[in-house]
């Protein structure tokens, strides 16, 4: 059928580039896409463009910023700039402002190394991140990275390269989650929390 | 952090509206589109746009097309005119044809009755499907809604519908999907599939 609806087949092509659409639901959101209003759709696509043409990466630390050439957290003198905080995504810079609670700067990585996606450390911010620790006075970076194989593995290789480097390189806790009941927990994560108890 | 971005902002907010994109994969989407090349992003834009500007709904069945009023099944002559199978959306067209084996044409109704979402059947085809029994020879209406309340329930609304029209409504047959085993079906399709249980 979608042979003979040739701008349909299109369209669908087009959506299936959009990461984190689940086949099934394309066709949904190709009807969506369709029955919004003419002016409606226009207004969608001027805010794409936009948005590619104001956010830049910082020059510094790859997070999203639209002022100038460097961002909210790197121009900020309230900010504890000798202590960064390397993540995978920008996501996880929304994740760890929630807290209040972080007082210094951030590392954007771009992802992780996955040879399997034929993602290498020359991909990522790693060679800026070094850089950085030369350029900047940055005194202990927190190894962020998710706790999948790939961000691990990224962790363990950003830790090789800064070991001759004079700075302090640490990771989050491992631990129980706040509020979690022991008889719930997987086997890994009480193991860990037992392993790194503290005094009390 | 976001209200410093309000580009950024204002794009997740257009993407909030996209059906289908759980909040969480809002950003890597974001991000996706902001890692796009300016002109990949300008070619999707104009999809959309041209996408909108071509597929318009057919009058008689509000099936997509692009050639002219009607589409490819009410206006093609080796489609039965007068078997009309009556679906949700588009999609459900898609697995029809799938097939290779149905003779007849469709009516798309836009949705279910939904009263929980404000969706009435003022909202969807059904007056047209009544009215096209009146003056389209129609034999025999198939309802293929979905198997959801809503679905169902919109189904016994459009019979009682047709109640008084000389027009023979049937839906899909019930039973064991082909392949299947006895045991690892539900008790409900076991069910129907012995109460509905036919010469061998």
């Amino acid at each position: 059928m979608l042979h003979e609806l040739p701008t349909l087949a299109q369209l669908l092509r087009g959506l299936q580039q959009v990461p984190y659409l689940a086949s099934k639901n394309l066709y949904r959101v190709a009807d969506h896409f369709l029955h919004m209003d003419q002016t409606k759709i226009e207004q969608f696509c001027a805010l794409l463009l936009e948005a590619k043409k104001k956010l830049k990466q910082c020059e510094t630390c790859f997070c999203w910023q639209e002022q100038g050439r460097i961002c909210m957290f790197c121009g900020s003198k309230r900010r504890d700039q000798t202590l960064v905080c390397v993540v995978e995504s920008w996501q996880e810079v929304l994740a760890i402002e929630k807290t209040q609670g972080y007082p210094g700067v951030y590392h954007v990585l771009g992802g992780t190394i996955s040879p399997l996606e034929g993602i290498g450390p020359e991909d990522l911010t790693i060679d800026a991140l070094v850089a950085r620790t030369e350029t900047h006075a940055v005194k202990e970076i927190i190894l962020a990275t998710n706790q999948t194989p790939e961000g691990e593995a990224t962790a363990a290789f950003i830790a090789s390269k800064l070991k001759e480097k004079d700075v302090h390189v640490s990771c989050l806790a491992r631990g129980l989650p706040v509020g979690s009941s022991l008889g719930s927990m997987d086997r890994l994560t009480v193991y860990k929390a037992l392993a790194d108890r503290r005094p009390f």
